[in-house]
């Protein structure tokens, strides 16, 4: 399921060449997840009815709101919808039939083709968090996010076995101008890993942007006839399809390029406080902004998105891997399957401002649900702390690791002779002990998830050495990984024409800050 | 689902009891959980009957050891088994055959009959962790367990909404004498909670004096008719039961007395590396102990346990919170349902050393598992830390707080037309919220899981506050939960009947340190 890419830090002869060997850094990436078991499906094929009924029901007496987009107005006026001022009344069926185009599943290509991912069906991408203006470390605590933080989690993420995409804006880097700062951020996932990536949503001329950057690293003609990336596209709850966020649609559906078209709800804030109320509103949202994708270009690929959280009703603020958020997330998930589209959702996603117990807890139990939810793409796999404000380094890590317990929970139970382990049994018999026994001997470096941050040495050798934390242990982590990180090969040729790219689109408007 | 008992702090008329009204201490009770969801069942029908055969060929070839019990040896033969010396081997269906007689489903009473549980069928039931040596708080770090510890965690238990039983040894009371601790735990038990509670198991005798001092309690014809233990026989993985376990389960089991039946295993020490081969021996212990269990006296409840831990092979430690023993978890409890069993299994399981980021992660999958894969019965559903040496007072309140999770994703989802909220999105519409509608208003106590530790403040408002990690503020909770404290009440003359029989058995015998 792994593949390896050993480079050594030092060549030469006898000796040195193999001491290189053993200090080398081993680059790994797991392929994306195949689950090999089943789903966790909590609503009853009438609870589900209901909904589906429920939000058509809704889409053509409430309608959504497509503001100042009169060419969106124009393509659902000739879809068939009832168009009054900037509301859009969708004809019962109407937007299901449309969304029959969208594709159950595609590939996003990466650079690297071994790192291509398959997006829909049985499996599950993991990228990372996505978002932040902040970034928190153990040493300089929380601060307004950098380029260089940018460079960095970018350089994590390469550096992350577990995590099959590199993601997109992982933190923002607020010291680059507004309007430039997507420029630099495809340059930093183009070139410092060779993972997938996604684009710019910022502005349509900046999604554009990303497609003419895609397509100096990619071919014009490979991205003509492929996605290249993966964007998030998120849909302002309730029922509006803001004009900025649908102008970067446009570009990327005609463009053949992947679009997440996601609700962002804090339920009882934008949706209902009921679950059963929020995934009506989610399936009538979902299913306007795919039909209205096909609109632009039918077969274009998208995924069915759902960000929830729920709210604390003491301080309006969101709240994270809470029961309501897991029921909502499974039901969604099963809409999604019905109307045979990939599904996100899930990520690393808590309230805590620190990297605690808080956050383990919430991300824990958001990473289960998405695995047992049957999430396709999972968007803030690691990274996300309070409340989507701040990327940590920490965290990061910390995540990343627990990224490789869904992998092997995912793999499901095997059956074989080998497995039924018989022969092992029959050899350690009553009050005996495994650890020496043939069996073990040959099964054991595979049988078990390995940890790369977590602690289990005993409590004294622990304490000895310095009774650390999860935080301070993945402090460590982080900077181990950061100093082996090495740069995967790009064409120089790319590379110079990527930066041409960035420098003269740079020199092209004055810096804005807004 | 939850009832409350409003205890006043002060009584007074006027303002005075107003303000003691305002001030009253709610001790609350969940009842215990009632799925409304489906099950995670990870094994196919083709993979459970191979375990199952292989489980009942393990019994008939390699059987099971019962040393040092003549009389079970007798019970066995009896029962049509080869017995050749303490080796037991169980031809093919007889394991099988006399499990039928255990019940599928048993009430466990507590003395107030508010805080029965139901153990079986689609219910969950938490007790708390059992058997640390060690204790751990902010304050005092770690060490050895006292009888004061151990009536803290009572207390804790009996002021912790979503916990239903008081559990049994909530921590070793290190300071008094081996021979004699049991007298006081149960002691603890009886008069500082009244939820249901466990019996001691380390000797026949004590487990006698369990159901004695139960007797006084309850009243000798209630015990003869009724369970009022739950008590835990672990067996001696691989294919081992001890004599003491055994004495006690005999013990119990005539008694008419609840038992977990339970392996204990560190997967790759004491069962093969393979989660099949874990799973085979697991179901071939259970069988040997539920059927022994039912020699003694038939239809005795029993509960088919599974408590399963990863190892690391690097150092041998157990591990947490790991896919393995999730994957172990989910396919045991397939294994008790088509046993027609109740099923044991999870908890606040994990292996770090501090309430930090590691412990929740590992503890959240566990929970997240157990909630799942149908576990009746959850022991150390909360406060279990370093591998089940230490319990926390800190992580005891933080995971009695996640247990609230599990039970608002039990309840399911609610599909009446309140649920469906359909004139509350009628009412916001495109662009609106709903924070002030007449559905949220109508709604919003109840909508969402609260949480009583983890901290959902604005950042300011948190910094300004101390900045205070999980830890912290569990270590307040601890405080304000132990100073709040009231003691049910209790009939003085079954509390000075149980004082008498204590100080008289405690007179009895010369105090024993091992």
């Amino acid at each position: 399921m792994t593949e390896t890419a050993t480079r050594k830090r030092a060549r030469g002869g006898g000796g040195a060449a193999r001491r290189a060997e053993r200090t080398a850094v081993r680059i790994e990436s797991a392929k994306f997840i195949e689950r090999n078991i089943p789903l966790f499906e909590v609503l009853t094929e009438e609870a589900l009815e209901i909904i589906e009924y429920n939000a058509e029901t809704l889409l053509e007496e409430v309608g959504v709101n497509f503001p100042e987009n009169p060419k969106a107005l124009e393509r659902w006026r000739d879809a068939g919808a009832d168009v009054q001022g900037e509301r859009v009344r969708i004809p019962r069926g109407l937007a299901r039939k449309l969304c029959e185009t969208a594709p159950s599943s595609y590939t996003q290509h990466a650079r690297n083709p071994e790192r291509n991912v398959e997006i829909g069906g049985k499996n599950l991408v993991l990228a990372p968090v996505y978002g932040p203006p902040f970034v928190r470390d153990l040493e300089g605590g929380r601060r307004y996010a950098t380029m260089d933080d940018f460079r960095n989690f970018v350089k994590l993420g390469y550096m992350s076995k577990w995590l099959h995409h590199s993601g997109g804006t992982v933190c923002e880097p607020t010291d680059v101008p507004v309007n430039k700062r997507h420029l630099d951020m495809l340059m930093a996932h183009m070139t410092l890993s060779d993972k997938p990536y996604m684009g710019s949503v910022t502005e349509p001329s900046r999604a554009r942007d990303s497609v003419e950057m895609s397509e100096i690293l990619f071919g014009k003609e490979f991205v003509q006839n492929n996605a290249v990336m993966t964007s998030l596209i998120n849909i302002n709850s309730p029922m509006t399809f803001d004009d900025v966020m649908m102008g970067a649609l446009e570009v990327y559906a005609e463009a053949g390029q992947g679009c997440i078209i996601s609700p962002f709800i804090v339920g009882g804030a934008m949706a209902p406080v009921s679950v059963a109320g929020t995934l009506t509103q989610v399936l009538a949202e979902v299913l306007a902004g795919i039909a209205y994708s096909q609109l632009i270009r039918q077969g274009a690929p998208v995924i069915f998105g759902t960000f929830v959280s729920s709210i604390d009703m003491n301080s309006g603020a969101p709240t994270f891997g809470t029961p309501e958020a897991s029921l909502i997330l499974y039901g969604a998930g099963q809409l999604a399957r019905r109307l045979g589209l990939p599904f996100r959702s899930g990520g690393s996603l808590c309230g805590s401002k620190l990297p605690d117990a808080q956050a383990a807890y919430e991300t824990a139990n958001t990473l289960n649900a998405a695995l047992m939810g049957g999430v396709n793409f999972m968007l803030h796999s690691c990274g996300w702390l309070e409340g989507g404000l701040v990327s940590s380094y920490e965290k990061f890590v910390m995540d990343a690791d627990q990224l490789g317990v869904l992998h092997r929970i995912a793999e499901g139970v095997k059956f074989d002779e080998n497995a039924q382990a018989m022969d092992a049994i029959r050899e350690v018999g009553p009050g005996g002990h495994y650890l020496g026994c043939a069996h073990t001997q040959a099964n054991f470096k595979d049988a078990f998830w390995r940890t790369n941050v977590l602690d289990y040495k005993p409590f004294e050798t622990w304490y000895e050495e310095g009774a650390r934390d999860t935080q301070t242990l993945a402090s460590i982590k982080v900077k181990k990984m950061l100093s082996d990180y090495q740069q995967p090969a790009l064409d120089p040729a790319i590379n110079e024409a990527l930066a041409a790219y960035v420098a003269e689109k740079k020199a092209s408007m004055p810096d804005a800050f807004t």
